[in-house]
């Protein structure tokens, strides 16, 4: 190995353009983290210089390298390395650090196109994100590789800090990496010993090595500045390809900063003039001239790209052969990575379930799921230890495993939270149409990664059984009551919470269809009898709420969610058999209500009528808004309790009888 | 060491007892977890018959251990446990177990008066419970032990399954406890192999004493069912007091059952009649008596209890004659243990403060938190690496370590989940009043935490800084904008916006002398000028809301929290200026006011006005409540983004100007 990467006096002028273009941005900016992008310069050259592999004409090639920035406050390493490579990322951008508008916000937003492939900052979910890159990968490349055709054979590159370490989701994530021999990822810890309170001795003495070994992860010890043992180190990462790869680079926080090197107050503040003058100085850096870029850096990456380009060149020709060799895993090829799913869905679920037999929406759930598995071959999941009660499986799939990369059922293991972060990486990954399923109390344990798939704006679907406190005997920590509010608030997540297996089966073919955003699938433990007579009135859903009874004149709205649309019709039954008239509706998801016009708003909701009744086993927090200043909202303002469900439902109300006697004494 | 705990024979009866005891609770229930209490019942039988040490007879006793069942859906060997022992669990209860009222609910609820430490069942939660007692013990045994005075010197005992081990949070709990060395935590690992998918190896393979070494704990591995081993284990932890201790107890789940142990289906099902006759049989059991506990055994655990009360005696003795030899501990230990606060905190607070200079929330907190350190000796706490953010660090106070246990400041690191557990932990411990701190946002990685300490009813304070949009630069990852609304909703949960230095000061008052659920200070990032001509007023924020700025006729209601409240005092004045009389309301905690009797309510927002603007900076989900039917309320319905504060408020319209102009237009 030699000791220049390119040529020893070329290296330092790319890793002082890295680190420079970094400080400079930041200073600009006056606000930033130049810690990170100074101390990792040297080894990030290394791997964007010689190892990672990309198009940036190109940057959805779907067997190039990822890289994730798990250390998200260094963006601006990020920025300047994409700006060098030639991706859409223009200078003028990296003068623009922080501002409105700007492509160089404060953390990486997720935005393939200019190379950015998730987004971090909120530490441990890049490297969490990595591990469901590298199962999507270790998949896709089960899948689709042939002899003589590796479609996909590309590896995962992670940078991560002591913040990320630190975080329990990394432990989670790392565990399941290990466990899964996940060969394809290569992580550099950027163990600089400084966290924001000082030295990280103050809070954290893991031994690293030992503590990944644990892991089942192949783990080399590097000086971090030392950029041919960084690249002989990511040589022997790559070539161990049944374990997970952890380089520790020992850095020093700020490197190159001559006063400010290897203190905490490098990691968050800009240098300030004097500490940038002084580091450039010592550089023999042009002080003058900032977010300068010597032309030789600029031809290397220019030059550099064209060498990719020529690895690119054959993978497309490669792969041009392959579709006429292999049509039918062509055809498959394209059918996943549009995430394709049958446009007949809803009906061919409709035909398939049994939408008349009392079931429990999880079991309702786990029928459909057995379908979906078989036409939508992006269809991916599994649970975080609790397929059984999660009905999540697919019958026969067989188990997702390092000897096994075909299993359709994947075993997260009790880590609901690298679970979350993991669907986010397989989303962003492509050819991937995650699903995960926990009790939906422990959404809790991963909501970080559900406000990250909505502001990725990511196709992720949560199955979370046993969604209220009719769960029962298990008593109140495993009762969700604000749960399903707290996800209805979060931007761009849509929360369906069906009251039969008819409306069940279609919010499935919904969460499918939707793009954009995380659905979250909310589903009973206990069994419910269809709310409609005829099952495809269920692909109402797909307005979010509807009538499911109607009366002529109409005294009271009762609007119901799940299991309370059912008790609701059986207290209008009550209701009228003393003269009450009461429209019923079934309102399976807020979100999906509000995204129709006002006028079938209105037709559901007569805004005239103002006597309104909101029925659901969850806080009442947020339903004033369907109530109204004249309505009643009957859910739970307290914890549950263990007790069989149905001694719940009577002792918290949630019964036709007790709804109708509610109702009747509200309406007097 | 003798290979019986007592006599052979009577050792075996015990084991059963336990067994047979949890068997018959989940038969009777027909629900419940039989496999954990019956591979646990040799260890356990060993740890609560030889070394914890408790006074049934006094459970709230300082000095006595610790046990937490942190795999809590173990629960009926914690009831069977408490009942031989002698604690307030009536035999009939155990006969109760998951039904409604009962004392033996489906998992651990925290109740001290009968021995249950604290409450389990979302997993992961109990071991980090138990750092946060571990270290509470440790600051306590500091402060007041005195050579020939080991006022405090107990153990922690804690029992955690595969469960615990996989969830991040035990991670995160334990790298934190091996960094602080706290020698005084014995766990133990019941390493069964069998999670509810099936055999661990479908998603674990951790090498598990390689990474609690990692950690810095003591390792040792026994087969779990062999008592001797069990004890002489147990006797070794004891005796390393620089490290945490793991015993990795190796058994078959719901052992004693001869066709069911080792299975899946004996973690979360009941063994059913036949299985439980059979193992019954194999016992030499009376199968016809159910519930049935041999004499031998009641009267072994009542001489117990006869032993054990001695050695509380002789503790009770000496902290007399402690008393007298150090009146000025004694005190103190008396304020510690009553969580005291001084009754005119406000007062002091208002009085030392520069309530006048416009100053952020989070350091008006800061100020506080320094007066209130001298004055609150329980007060003790830290901040997820964010102290210079959060400004939660008592200057001079030292940072507490194992070196170091009576530092003031707790360094928990990066991990927000370990530290909202561990926090738990030292409430239910005593003497603490814990607080924490870390970005608003990222309350979500230790949402499961606060949702514990709302049910448990726990004095817990969060120091969440950067509350809104107002972060500005570090973007959209880093802006709560859900995340108060979130927190609100949670049953037993105080959220206080302060919208200036006065209010922060009376809100830390407010939430140092609420005992009975835990408070977020929700705090901001930028500088906020006084609200109210006089600070005293800020003393009405006792009342949840109240009027700072009255108008005459009143044209409408402007209600607005933190720092939108001078937003809205300077729209009242523009709307002045053109003749709409605005009556400005600072709603610093909607759950205070929602306590305040109606009329009061009614005198802040008049019912009559209908004409209400509600001014937040966050979601407007559940501010219809507020806004009323007729209302307008200015929120944030989109995630935020990375930009100078200033320009995000103009861009999402959170200036004076720009509330006055959708008032006026609202107003027509």
């Amino acid at each position: 190995m030699s000791q220049a990467i390119v040529d020893a006096r070329l290296d330092d002028l790319a890793v002082n353009t890295i680190k420079f273009l970094a400080v400079d941005g930041i200073e600009k900016a006056k606000s930033g983290h130049p810690g990170l992008p100074m101390g990792a310069a040297d080894y990030a050259y290394v791997l964007w210089a010689k190892y990672l592999r990309y198009n940036p004409k190109d940057p959805k090639w779907p067997n190039r390298d990822r890289f994730v920035l798990s250390g998200g406050h260094g963006s601006m390493l990020l920025y300047s390395l994409l700006h060098l490579a030639g991706f859409d990322m223009p200078y003028e951008e990296l003068q623009k650090f922080r501002q409105w508008g700007s492509l160089t916000p404060g953390h990486p937003e997720h935005e393939i196109e200019r190379g950015i492939e998730t987004t971090t900052g909120p530490l441990g979910q890049g490297i969490a994100n990595a591990v469901g890159m590298g199962m999507a990968a270790h998949r896709l490349s089960a899948i689709f590789n042939r002899p003589g055709y590796d479609i996909i054979n590309h590896w995962i590159y992670v940078i991560l800090g002591d913040g990320d370490m630190m975080e329990g989701i990394s432990h989670e994530a790392c565990s399941l990496a290990g466990h899964l021999g996940l060969g394809n990822i290569v992580a550099i810890y950027d163990d600089n010993c400084i966290c924001i309170e000082g030295d990280t001795c103050l809070t954290y003495s893991d031994d690293i090595k030992m503590r990944f070994e644990s892991y089942g992860w192949h783990v080399q010890m590097i000086d971090g500045h030392d950029r041919a043992a960084a690249s002989e180190a990511l040589a022997k990462a790559k070539a161990e390809t049944g374990k997970p790869s952890l380089i520790v680079a020992r850095t020093i926080i700020a490197h190159g900063a001559p006063n400010k090197c290897g203190t905490a107050s490098a990691h968050g503040e800009p240098l300030g003039p004097d500490e940038t003058k002084a580091a450039k100085e010592c550089a023999n850096w042009p002080v003058d001239k900032p977010f300068y870029i010597p032309d030789e850096v600029k031809q290397f990456f220019s030059s550099h790209a064209g060498d990719l380009r020529k690895e690119y060149d054959a993978w497309q020709a490669m792969f041009a052969k392959y579709k006429e060799e292999f049509p039918e895993l062509a055809k498959l090829w394209t059918k996943m990575m549009d995430k394709e799913v049958p446009a007949d869905l809803d009906d061919q679920l409709l035909a398939k379930l049994d939408c008349v037999k009392p079931t429990a929406t999880r079991a309702s759930s786990g029928s459909a799921i057995q379908e979906i598995a078989k036409s939508v071959p992006a269809f991916w999941g599994g649970s975080a230890d609790l397929c059984p009660s999660n009905k999540t499986d697919v019958k026969g799939g067989g188990d997702f495993s390092h000897a096994y990369p075909l299993g359709r059922n994947i075993h997260f293991g009790v880590r609901e939270h690298a679970m979350g972060s993991a669907m986010n990486g397989m989303a962003v990954y492509g050819g991937v149409i995650p699903y995960g399923g926990t009790f939906l109390v422990f959404c809790d344990y991963m909501r970080p990664t559900i406000r990250l798939a909505a502001l990725m704006k990511q196709q992720v679907v949560y199955v979370f059984t046993h969604d209220s406190i009719f769960v029962g005997e298990d008593g109140p920590t495993h009762e969700p009551i604000e749960q399903i509010a707290s996800m209805r608030m979060i931007p761009n997540v849509t929360v369906i919470r069906p009251a039969d297996t008819a409306e069940t089966a279609v919010a499935w073919a919904w969460a499918l269809d939707h793009k954009d955003g995380p659905t979250v699938l909310a589903l009973t433990r206990q069994n419910l009898s269809p709310v409609n007579d005829d099952p495809a009135k269920a692909k109402q859903l797909r307005k979010g709420a509807y009538i499911v009874r109607d009366a002529g004149k109409i005294d009271v709205v009762l609007i119901a969610t799940g299991s309370e649309v059912g008790i609701s019709l059986g207290a209008a039954d009550i209701l009228a058999a003393k003269g009450i008239n009461a429209r019923v509706v079934s309102m399976p998801s807020r979100e999906i209500f509000e995204a129709q016009d006002k006028a079938y708003q209105d037709s559901v909701i007569p805004p005239s009528v103002k006597k309104r009744v909101v029925v659901e086993a969850g806080i009442p927090f947020g339903w004033e808004k369907y109530s109204g200043d004249e309505g009643l909202i009957i859910g739970m303002d307290r914890f549950g309790a263990s007790a069989p469900y149905q001694v719940l439902a009577e002792k918290f109300g949630f019964t036709a009888q007790s709804v109708a006697e509610h109702t009747e004494a509200y309406l007097k």
